[in-house]
């Protein structure tokens, strides 16, 4: 449609995910027209991005150190660890304010037909965090927070058989059930499935 | 939210027109995972548009040499210009396929609360365009396809008084009226008083 970089430059953008044609045009435009030193900011992210993003040693959440933030954080309870498949995961987490305690990032979730096996994930780094002692504290409790879709349940199930035998653990998930502002009409079965066989005491 | 060049890259993608915080994470951890190489195109195609996109020194279209694609193919019609505000007009008008004349692109609308009054957009161009003669060949019709808002109205209408003086120059504007499978029923008045003082004999 357009001649030179500027057709290159929609082309590319309009690879990234959620980005069509239209959106790609626009920012393309955007682009050309916006100060050089805008987009000199966004090529060098990418090279920083490009040049590898540090992964914690601890929870393996993307950091800036080796060893991130929260992990390094004394006030955060070591003895809870909050089980999530992806760093976008954490800030979702993070928001409610209800949390205290540490994380560990899988990577995913278990996909077989994807190849995914529980090697592709930090299972084992779970596992190892969980049976050794950290300046004499011990993780006393596992929340399994991982989406509740297909390969989330699949992932709960096979961590749950891993984690119950660790003596003097607790293995918690999160509950299921309705979504807050939500419309009892419109949950589907197996939400409303959830929310009847998950209710509580008042 | 997240540590390091990951919360950079979202925050300068956010910055872009139509991204909001959600695609910008979504499109940084695409990047994340992505190919080396395609973060690099994206980087060396981000140069090549900071380095400067060249127009066509005819028509003002973005353009891959001096002069546009368009302004050199031969079985373009010289003699029809059809006058649009930006660039991005030029692929929606030959998307009709119904013209077969060259463009010129002012580059803006009239906006003088912005700051944009004639001397900013190439209608000085434009008139030494239909003044001079190419090849022996001299414009006869202009088409007047700025945008139905105010800006390009107000365009519309100075165009329209500035190039009234030529001899044997047609001007021409495109038709409004009601958009093509709408609904009388919920145009709004301007688009349907348009459609009524527009209405042609059958």
């Amino acid at each position: 449609m357009y001649e030179g970089p500027v057709q290159d430059l929609i082309d590319e953008l309009g690879r990234l995910p959620g980005i069509g044609p239209k959106s790609a045009q626009r920012i393309a435009f955007h682009l050309l027209s916006a100060e050089p030193a805008d987009v000199t900011r966004l090529q060098e992210v990418l090279q920083r991005v490009k040049e590898g993003v540090v992964f914690c040693d601890v929870c393996g959440n993307v950091s800036e150190e080796p060893t991130c933030r929260i992990c390094r954080d004394v006030r955060r309870d070591p003895r809870v660890v909050c089980v999530v498949e992806e760093p976008k995961d954490v800030p979702a987490v993070e928001r409610t304010r209800e949390f205290r305690g540490r994380y560990h990032v899988l990577g995913g979730a278990l996909d077989p037909l994807s190849g995914v096996g529980p090697d592709q994930l930090r299972i084992r780094e779970l596992l190892a965090r969980i049976g050794s002692s950290v300046d004499g504290v011990e993780v006393n409790e596992v929340i399994i927070a991982t989406d509740p879709n297909t390969e989330g349940e699949a992932t709960a199930t096979y961590l749950i058989r891993m984690l119950r035998d660790f003596p003097g653990l607790t293995v918690t998930r999160l509950a299921s059930g309705l979504p807050m502002g939500g419309d009892l009409e419109f949950a589907d079965e197996l939400t409303l499935g959830r929310a009847l066989s998950g209710r509580r005491t008042v």
